[in-house]
């Protein structure tokens, strides 16, 4: 099978202003923490010189799942983070060396088939730190310059907590002259400064974004609940843009205003929050409903998932990716199992009605989030505080802005 | 750092007899699956000649993360299996190029590390259909010879179902003269003609099984229970095996005597059911006081579950695996989480007493299987039957045998 | 112990403007289903007649456990109702007979202690079939005559849907010149046709009522959230009114518009959403924080529950009910118990923390609504819809307005 | 509806030699606390001299849901025990007088119907602390004296931990020359010395005892498999006896050996866990397919589970109990609700495949109890355990036998 794309060889926008589905990738420092190449905690993506292989591998499941962009591996590669981070690196590996290794890892595999590659620049310590915009802009202005040289398609701007930062961000971006996206870390609260989605959206698509959107910290439900604010906003602004929405891949209709950091399970205990692929399917046809057609995922996303996207819109895109020759829409390849009762689970109704059962009869469905707010969605349910020495943390965090 | 294993270069017996801890791989079909290059349903291995980068690259990752074993990836890739499955190939792969790329690739990676290789067999459709035990018995040979050309280090007879055939399969593999290994897929009620473990356990190593246990259908405490009958079985008889345990990475406490195959999430909407590495780590050290010194996973095994293993048994073994420089044991790399709250995470008690939620309100804790019959620990639980189309299936089925 | 209350003799409003605590008393028609005296379905009071021995049993249970207001159970005891429901009664019982047993019956309870009065009228046939205003006060007024010649202490309109019903009832009770407190059984989302809380609360209070919130309908978070609303709209509007609320002791964040109606649980499968005594504790430390001071429940609402209100009110009010002497604030009567690991539970924090389990591993924890529409804080928990034949029935009757 | 049962006036013995299904009555202690006449953890029945209207109350309510047998409350009503418990009794009641009271409620309510009165007596202080067997019948014989005085129609033994105790009570009590039932509350594993199930029951005919089983401590389907146990054991033993169960109305799959008592909801947070109607119709066919007889309940069990035992017998007993007046099986009375939607809830299949929400998010579906033992069915779940001080408490008990 071969993929009939007619988009081969063009760009993000010309893809997107024809109408086309671009389907995103999916999430890079989970998978690859659970294969053994990212720690926990620093986040930061040295991989891409100390195990190229690996990462090169986990685009090319991309690929084959359907993703028409490869997202350089870059997240966290600011120089400023990475000395913040980079003491438990075995060598020393430079800012430049990394985000260069990720590039050509990504331009290696999109060339397997017609991917395009989006260089990607997040949030920064130093806007934590200091707030100082000419040294914020710098930070993001290193990294661009690889990006220029290694000839990225075009440039993400994505996980801003607050959207000063993202603003500045695309501002920097723009410089460039290549087509720029903006994608918040937030939920319909808005950011960690109360600015609305809506106010968001207005703001980045004014500092020259052309595709706007969420990704990460939020399941798919809340997520494209807070892509909807900032469509209103846009439209209350008389301002256009196309949507993109990556969320995670865990249910977390419980968390609070920093989504899933603030879960308990956060991060290494967030197994039954896993969404399985008909869950994506839904979330792949709610996205299009609501004209999202910008649709991937972040962390948690693996290529199966990414795969259900690809196969739930099939019928709008007329192709399917090449990895579903292993698969069979709606698992129909179970016609082929042994026993006849497993073959009975080979139709669209079994899976799609499926409430599945976590084995774990000693744990609750909820958790209560560690952060400072809740969603609306989630405040009836968590109304007992429960004071905790971390809590005590947070309010020292809270109090030192660090 | 490096692993400064004593057992460098010397085979499986030689370790276990010397009381080291032999920690095995995990599961190929499940992880391939989800990566895009295996099918369920047929679950044959194609992979290893269509896409030997994938095979290499989990390999690698278990190798990492602390496998001291790397299992040829020949699971149901018997001559008879594939001509049963082989049709929806895109080219005809025969069975032996199948089988000598699988070991190819196993001692590749295993180079690279001090691993050592086991060629695999597994239960046979010739054997459900005529149970002619020269026909089978021909079926195993044929892998054999490609083991034996490719030199294996020694020999696996894993996920049978009938202590019958299991026995025909080590018959064939001592013919070799290498060690032989014997894991059945079942629970403790015994094999599908209503063998108890202890009696399996016991015509295994009569017939030849140096090493002995259980794989996959099960989770790890049901596992471990059908290993101590096991135990308990050769006791009995004065017999002596090494214990092997390579259960699921899935919890499956109300499953049936087929285990998980009879889920009604099996095999697409598993997702809240796989294990935690803290689940993992207890798995390890429960095996490891039952006195199983061979210790792996099945299906569900990820790179992140070996390596829990190895991180639970490093007292015992005196080194860290490869893969725990991007870990740090019980979170500790959460220390350097931007978040004051995440990095308050970082230590043992935290990890220890989470009971992990599933963010899913909608969905109970247990389901009901399928099968037929159901294990001890579950029946109090599942009293109701439900009658459904799939019922009257089950029942043909097992009136036919087929 | 006796009760020192200093309200003895004194009427509801001079008790509430002194700033009293006045609680209400629980609910009559769940708890007499259960006990065998009241049909599902029609929740026709016809026991009054029937079975005096039965109610007059419930309401000293609800003296006993600290009620300061025993309601007449004359709840669906208009004319129009019974005739509606009367056939299945054995010997057909008139309406005034049934309502003149219902005021006998709580005086001479509430005799035994210092308790008020209330004669209660609620949502009418009537109106939801023809909307005649004439016809619909008609009825309410065939009630007033009986709590007039009875001279019931004061009056409560609860129970409606409908704003518009609800201020009829006012009128029609306000004609007594006895106090009048009015509760509607609607949530955050306001009344079935769209009109706020906040509006109701000010159209009840301009009707004439002293005393307004919710009952039924709705757990004791989200009918708190109503109160509040009214609260605010009250105080928008410049107007004063003193607030009551009387929940359900069901747990009910999943339900929709219509409240615990519409669960698919309702109201022969409600039991695991019941309340425990710590639960309604909290409720009712809630209520008085946000400035309630006629406190009671409705259905679900047992003896047990009431006292829970008293004994957390207890350092405000000075007292402890009667049924007190049966239990000890706390749990602390099990310092009495036979096995000292249940004396240790003797204790606040131990049921302050408690999060009990259901025993049922099949069910899961929430439900999906019949009803229309959903609460905005169940609303991310349920995105799916699932078109049932109930669902048909729903359009039918949203159209017919039957 | 009259009560038509040919039974009227016979005996016990008589009703289950011809074959007649007797049903049992429910659980006094919890019901009567909920209500506010009943102190948790001393657990005596002093509400017979108190407040004997709410004893002959909820005697009324299990009579006309169909109970056969009426028990006098004279739980832990032996002398020792009120002495032990008797200081928070406002004025001393003594034993005799409590006693006899407990006999005249029971008759006096029996006579409204055709029911029978049992007198009871359950196990002492005395044995657990001296073991004197003379001292010990003496505390039954005093209690037997009262039920000889008052007539009662026969004898019950019930609650027993011990065996031994438990055949004490029965060779003083067939000292009367009434037929005499014995109970004893253990589940699977047997009594707290070890004796088995099947041991216990054949002690305790050989004592004396006409009928045999369990009460309280476990649920339905444990009590049942109990009672099983009991049956195989009498056969093996060639002896026979009528069986009886009265189980708790509290789903308790994840109980310890102690039952319900282990549990860290019992005994204010069991609310989540209390069985349905629904359920407790399974209960009744359950236990007749199992050839029980005597069918009634014990803790938690309200007049509608009494209720619904008689509903799902109706078929073999050819008439319904006077409170399905206010019923109707399988909720058809619903058939008279104003809503539509909740019309369509008047069928069997609706509420017997209805799996009930707990509306609790936040809460698990299982717990660990505190107890040292597990039932086999709930081992697997519990693996971990949680060392506490209660733990530290079980086993100074332990030690001490106090």
């Amino acid at each position: 099978i071969i993929n009939l794309s007619s988009s081969f060889l063009q760009g993000i926008l010309e893809r997107l202003d024809a109408g086309e589905i671009v389907i995103g990738d999916g999430g890079f420092v989970i998978a690859l923490e659970k294969r053994g190449y990212v720690k926990a905690g620093p986040w930061t993506p040295e991989a891409t010189v100390e195990h190229p292989e690996a990462v090169r591998q986990l685009h090319r499941e991309f690929l084959r799942a359907g993703s028409n962009v490869l997202q350089t591996f870059t997240f966290y590669a600011s120089e400023d983070k990475l000395e913040n981070r980079g003491n438990y690196v075995a060598e020393k590996i430079s800012c430049q060396k990394l985000n260069e290794a990720a590039c050509d890892i990504a331009r290696e595999v999109a060339n397997e088939g017609d991917a395009l590659v989006a260089g990607g620049v997040s949030q920064t310590p130093s806007y934590l730190s200091c707030k100082d915009k000419a040294e914020v802009k710098a930070a993001f202005r290193k990294q661009l310059e690889v990006f220029m040289k290694k000839n990225v398609d075009f440039l993400i701007a994505e996980y801003f907590e607050h959207v000063e930062e993202a603003v500045w961000a695309v501002e920097v971006l723009k410089e460039s002259g290549k087509p720029v996206a903006a994608t918040m870390c937030i939920g319909p609260e808005g950011d960690m400064h109360g600015v609305s989605p809506g106010q968001c959206a207005v703001q980045l698509v004014k500092a020259g974004a052309s595709i706007i959107g969420v990704n990460c910290h939020f399941d798919p439900d809340i997520s494209l609940e807070t892509v909807k604010l900032m469509k209103e906003g846009l439209q209350a602004a008389k301002l256009k843009a196309h949507l993109m929405s990556q969320p995670l891949a865990f249910h977390t209709p419980d968390c609070g205003k920093q989504g899933f950091i603030d879960l308990p399970e956060f991060p290494f205990g967030l197994e039954p929050r896993i969404a399985t692929r008909w869950d994506i399917q839904k979330y792949a046809r709610k996205a299009y409903d609501l004209g999202v057609r910008y649709i991937g995922g972040c962390c948690g996303f693996e290529p199966y998932h990414i795969r259900a996207i690809a196969e739930e819109l099939a019928p709008e895109r007329g192709f399917l990716p090449e990895a579903s020759d292993k698969h069979g829409s709606w698992g129909n390849s179970l016609s082929m199992h042994t026993k006849p009762w497993v073959r009975a689970r080979a139709r669209k109704e079994y899976w799609e009605n499926l409430k599945p059962a976590s084995g774990r009869p000693y744990c609750p469905s909820m958790s209560k989030p560690d952060g400072w707010g809740v969603t609306k969605g989630a405040k009836e349910l968590m109304q007992q505080k429960e004071p905790t020495s971390e809590q005590q943390l947070k309010e020292l965090f809270q109090k030192q802005k660090i």
